[in-house]
């Protein structure tokens, strides 16, 4: 694996503020900045005073956990080359959007476009798509998952296998499923869902479960439990109850790596990013962190970005690993590179719109960020 | 509670144009009129003669209503911590939108992220809902709520105990609910409405009523009276039937204080907003008013930005005076905040559109405009 090593020498506080002053451009100045974050560092500290500021292999060794996010990005990001053709930067499918929720999958979907992608597919419920459609005409959204509500008892095991026969026809096109965003908890798709799952399992093609998705996996474990192909994203209550279901115990943040590994452990490894104030990756046989700074906000939607840059980033790291390029697990890579991707993008939208940020303003924020961590 | 006192020694008239001329960021200028504003002045005077301009105690004694705004807002805006987790800077649920009306629900929505709530719901009728989502991702809409043209009459108690139950399932999730923006006036749909606000008041979740809203409570007054959390934001018709109503009286503005305070107490202590040239609030006990300068465009929909706005400040300076860090009525503290700052975005809209502006470019101004007040 290539690793870039980076070095800068700042000589004192004053300078490295004059310097931030003078810069000929924003871009060089925050992409500074975020190796310093990389680094354990803040914008927030108000006295920069580093000698020397080193990027190092890509896990840090010792008790520090900090992936070297910006070394894993480069690594993984594929180069742009005229000879290749449509669908070699990835074909992304979300399975989610229903009745109520129609923000989340057209989140999810739209940053795999923004991140690279080349395609990226929704499949939702028919209530769902015209709206999500209208969101963006650059997606492909196929309107065939059904709920409860509108179908009659004695139609579901027929719809069922329609449904099923739909996804599955599209299923080996597909470089990873997102499964979970805006999904809903209606019984009858998630029972449709999860055998959705089984032949995306039986077909090879990796998962990132997230939202309502890690409702539906946490009651029913064995649908991930084994795969080394499927990522969970869990946020702080997700987690909380899958640490409740799997290890029978609560939350410990005082051993919470110990917890983490076990738990990925015990799902017989898959990958889990624990989202947080800083994201924790393990697939129960090695465990990292990202923390550089990203964004004070909170407003709902930032967990989507994540799962359709992951699924995007996985699937390129899978590539990588294909060709021997990288040595590490792809969907650790994955996580490391969607999680400071997201990051970084958000501390760029945040710069710009401050209390007013929303989850759209960061998906605008995607590509620059792209360009700034690793220019084409 | 912490104020800021802010000073500024204007030598004379012409020093300040000067000044003003010479102002080196429009940003500086603009927060400098905003505190001249604030005091009663106006960017239409022709002649400042100011020797000292003085941000006084929180509400100012004496004959003068004009509330301190500026210190109100920063005063009850939360920090922005990394430590924080989605949902602690507020979720706010409109319950609005209808056939005939998709975009009140839409701007009040909106404007609650844009200030920076962390989650905006909309509760609308199923005709509504594709609309609203198609305007925004950001928001959660559910489409639940049924106008009697679209029901049989016997199907009426089925439908109203399912959506009633459905909007009680997410009630406690709730920091506050604005109720009426585009909710229309259809008799079964107001019913269900009355019994989303007793749910409501049996919780504690407070409510800004706006619009439509005002209409069902003019007409049954048992549904606010007597609970402090409620809101009411009449303009000048929906004021002139609550005074008719409560008071059995007409609106006499040569002692519009002392009736709007008795009008506040006659419904057992609820908090109002009479929207005008300027805003006055009062809960039967205090009045005070907001001023400053916004825009002279009466483009319909500013009320659905205020009253999104009310609900957000309201909620954060529920917040502050459970830390013990505010002592007066938080719902008047909201008002005030969500008044001023919907003066400042409306100003700062009209100065770059002129006659054209409209709400949506009001919101677009919210963020900018909260920036200004009250930097990150």
């Amino acid at each position: 694996m290539c690793i870039k090593l980076v070095i800068f020498i700042l000589s004192d506080s004053s300078e490295f503020r004059d310097n931030l002053k003078l810069a000929y451009s924003a871009a060089v100045s925050r992409r500074q900045q975020f190796l310093i974050r990389c680094l354990g560092g803040s914008t927030e500290k108000k006295n920069f005073n580093f000698q020397s500021i080193r990027m190092q292999s890509v896990m840090s060794s010792g008790p520090s956990l900090e992936a070297e996010s910006v070394s894993i990005l480069t690594s993984i990001i594929p180069g742009l080359e005229s000879t290749k053709h449509k669908g070699q930067a990835g074909k992304i499918a979300v399975v989610g959007g229903c009745r109520e929720y129609t923000g989340a999958p057209y989140f999810s979907a739209i940053s795999a476009l923004k991140i690279g992608a080349d395609l990226s597919h929704v499949f939702c419920t028919k209530d769902a798509a015209p709206v999500i459609k209208s969101y963006s005409p650059e997606l492909i959204v196929h309107p065939i998952l059904e709920e409860s509500y509108s179908i009659r008892d004695d139609e579901k095991s027929s719809i069922s296998a329609k449904v099923i026969a739909e996804v599955e026809k599209w299923m080996e096109r597909f470089d990873c499923l997102v499964v979970g965003p805006g999904l809903g908890r209606d019984p009858f798709l998630l029972d449709c869902v999860s055998h959705i799952m089984k032949h995306a399992r039986e077909r090879n093609v990796p998962m990132v479960i997230d939202g309502d998705g890690l409702y539906l996996v946490t009651n029913c474990l064995d649908l991930v439990s084994g795969y080394p192909l499927a990522v969970l994203t869990p946020n702080v209550n997700e987690y909380k109850r899958l640490v409740q279901k799997v290890l029978s115990s609560e939350v410990n943040d005082e051993n919470g790596t110990d917890q983490l590994l076990s738990l990925a452990k015990g799902i017989g490894g898959v990958t889990i990013l624990r989202k947080g104030k800083s994201d924790f990756v393990s697939d129960g046989k090695t465990a990292c962190a990202v923390s550089i700074y990203g964004s004070p906000r909170r407003c709902g939607g930032q967990g989507d970005i994540l799962s359709g840059s992951v699924a995007v980033f996985l699937s390129w790291a899978r590539q990588c690993a294909a060709k021997g390029e990288v040595s590490m697990n792809p969907t650790i890579l994955g996580c490391v590179a969607g999680s400071a991707l997201l990051r970084y993008a958000a501390s760029m939208a945040f710069d710009k719109k401050k209390r007013s940020t929303l989850t759209g303003d960061i998906i605008e924020c995607l590509g620059r960020s792209l360009q700034e961590i690793c220019p084409v």
